[in-house]
């Protein structure tokens, strides 16, 4: 007979085997002293410093957005109670909506129930609604717009990551006539650098292509009105859909596109992972509502954001550390070994009450391990120093390299 | 040149053809007045009853469930900042993976995003875990197994719904040494019908099948601990996998697995679509497990729930309206065309403020169109019988027949 169970238990043993087995850090963040957290571990509760989080400004404990939830919990109580189409609707739905489209400057937007849903049910959807339509991926997509495409089925290119020459061959061969929808992302995440947004959009002109952009670690955190790299770029009205969260820069849960009315309407009508789901609760969208809002008037949080990542790459840099430099918010130190990179976190973790979680493969590629800091407005100089202090002493105890990445 | 706009539009008017376009009515549920809610619509703001919601129980607005949301948002701030493995891992999570692995006496559980995303990543993921593997899908299964099912790409046979020949005569052409899963729900959305789940898990067992049952209509509303109908027909210990909801009778959002430990670990380790996404936020993890600890000690809220099933079929059938009868708490009235089915629901509205909606193709099959009732304990008589004057009148006025379903 077949043991299902020890089949499962073969295939963990075989992620073990390869170092991608993952245990998760307990955590609770502390409202009112982010970026510290409770952490639940072997050593009982303490109290830790997080370094790794996506709640890039910390909104997640912005007045404004908790007084919100509250209200929202007050007026309509916990869930939707249904799924968009079948009483799930609310009025902060349609809400949200409107101040979305508004943020990128398109006619439409729509909610999904995260960040991953939004790229899968649009991309596969897309792909069905274009008939022979060619899909070009950035290299470095992430994994949720992959499934999309390959959920899809349609034809599909990689090109090479942030290379508009190797875009374009593609592009070229493909030939006008075809429908060709680009796939790519404004920041990538793990490596922090930034795509050019204009000289992509201009290429899908050249060759009839669609644009579509994930701008998920960028929204809230660039351009005058939070809109995203390419708000600040001056490129929105280029690119066709945008592709955003709630979850990073605005603090919540859930994900979106925004784009021309027609296009929002067939996604709206067609996409199984849109239609057969309880849409998000109104506690979560009332608060992305004064999350957003907020960030669209307030510069403050996105100054001090860049701030701290520059004043924590300057200190790190200081002590000899290899950073690699990008032009975003994100402070990559390489390490290069995956059980290194897990030791160091655990060392962070356990005699330094820092959090990081060490990046393995298969998030980057094997070689490239590394941990991923994410400086927020509200880690401190001092907390800066705390950890280069902390990174510096376990860097030669591990005895890794200096040399910059 | 493309217009991809106009490609868009031309497939939405094609929908909107086939009477498949969906308006999303506007509204906003009212916490302590449950099933009222505000209706944003042409006419302006008005109070309507809610005919219509998932929100079996009335979770949504008990005071328990309120409280932690308040606390959590309190504690803990607005989102979780992380996926689950870069610190999204709440504290929150692991208690109410601990409740539900016990809800359901297994030794793990697994939160996911939302049901449709447990299903998808779970029965994809299990396709590409099992060499070879044969899923045997329930005709009826809802959207998100089959694009599980879909995603994983492994072979599939479909199985006429709750039939356990035809289920039979499947297990047995595979043969023993295939693996082979059995994927299936307990309770049927549309028509309300109840699998025999001890019967398939006999059939599994001689054939060697893994066992996967969806119980997102059931948890919380079965079961002397609300563990569902697996656990009121007191054979949970013999269903591999339990899928369910925290977005139904637990009032929240999200979905969850409970299995054995290892097949629990193997998902959580390989699930693309658990990996990779923000987790659910404190606030909604800690008001679900506020609800499910209350329901696995207080059985008030189930009887009160079958009792007003029981009393709406009774005054719906006393008016000579063809209720389609079955076992479980929805109420379903068959109207079998799409555009009366509209007019129907959209004249509820209009009329007598009431909202209930119009379940039209490809949610039920073409000709079985219908409305689906889902009285709760919130629903009182006095309510019943103005929806029943209602659904009274205006079944006349557009000419629907009266016998039974």
């Amino acid at each position: 007979m077949i043991d299902y169970a020890a089949l499962a238990q073969a295939e963990v043993e075989r992620i073990r085997g390869e170092g991608r087995y993952r245990e998760f850090a307990d955590i609770r963040r502390i409202q009112g002293k982010f970026p510290r957290a409770q952490h639940f571990g072997p050593q009982g509760e303490r109290e830790i410093t997080v370094w790794c989080s996506n709640d890039y400004l910390g909104m997640g404990q912005h007045p404004d957005v908790l007084s919100a939830m509250h209200g929202a919990v007050d007026q309509a109580g916990a869930g939707s109670g249904g799924t968009r189409n079948i009483s799930g609707t609310t009025h902060y739905h349609v809400e949200l909506e409107q101040e979305l489209a508004s943020l990128h400057g398109k006619n439409a937007a729509l909610l999904f129930t995260s960040g991953y849903v939004a790229n899968l049910a649009t991309l596969a959807t897309l792909a069905s609604l274009l008939q022979d339509c060619l899909i070009l991926s950035d290299a470095d997509n992430h994994a949720s717009m992959i499934e999309g495409i390959r959920h899809g089925r349609s034809d599909k290119v990689v090109w090479r990551h942030n290379d508009l020459a190797d875009l374009e061959r593609h592009l070229q061969s493909a030939g006008l006539q075809r429908p060709k929808i680009i796939a790519f992302e404004s920041v990538y995440s793990m490596d922090g650098d930034i795509a050019p947004i204009g000289d992509i959009c201009a290429l899908a002109r050249k060759y009839n292509a669609l644009t579509y952009l994930d701008e998920v670690h960028a929204v809230g955190l660039y351009g005058p009105g939070g809109g995203g790299i390419a708000e600040r770029d001056g490129v929105a009205d280029q690119v066709d859909i945008i592709e955003g969260t709630l979850a990073k820069g605005f603090g919540l849960m859930g994900g979106y596109i925004a784009a021309d009315a027609a296009l929002v309407d067939a996604i709206r009508c067609s996409a199984s992972g849109f239609i057969f789901t309880t849409s998000l609760a109104p506690v979560i969208v009332a608060g992305a509502l004064a999350s957003v809002r907020h960030l669209r008037s307030s510069q403050k949080e996105r100054d001090a954001h860049q701030a701290a990542a520059g004043a924590l790459r300057r200190i790190l840099l200081g002590r000899g550390l290899p950073v690699m430099i990008n032009d975003s918010h994100i402070v990559p130190v390489m390490v290069g070994d995956p059980v290194l990179c897990k030791s160091l976190t655990d060392r962070l973790l356990e005699e330094f009450t820092i959090y990081v979680q060490p990046i393995n493969y298969p998030t980057v590629a094997k070689g490239s391990e590394r941990i991923r800091l994410t400086p927020s407005p509200l880690h401190t100089e001092a907390d800066m120093h705390v950890l280069a202090d902390a990174i510096d002493c376990l860097w030669d105890s591990l005895g890794l390299h200096r040399q910059a990445a």
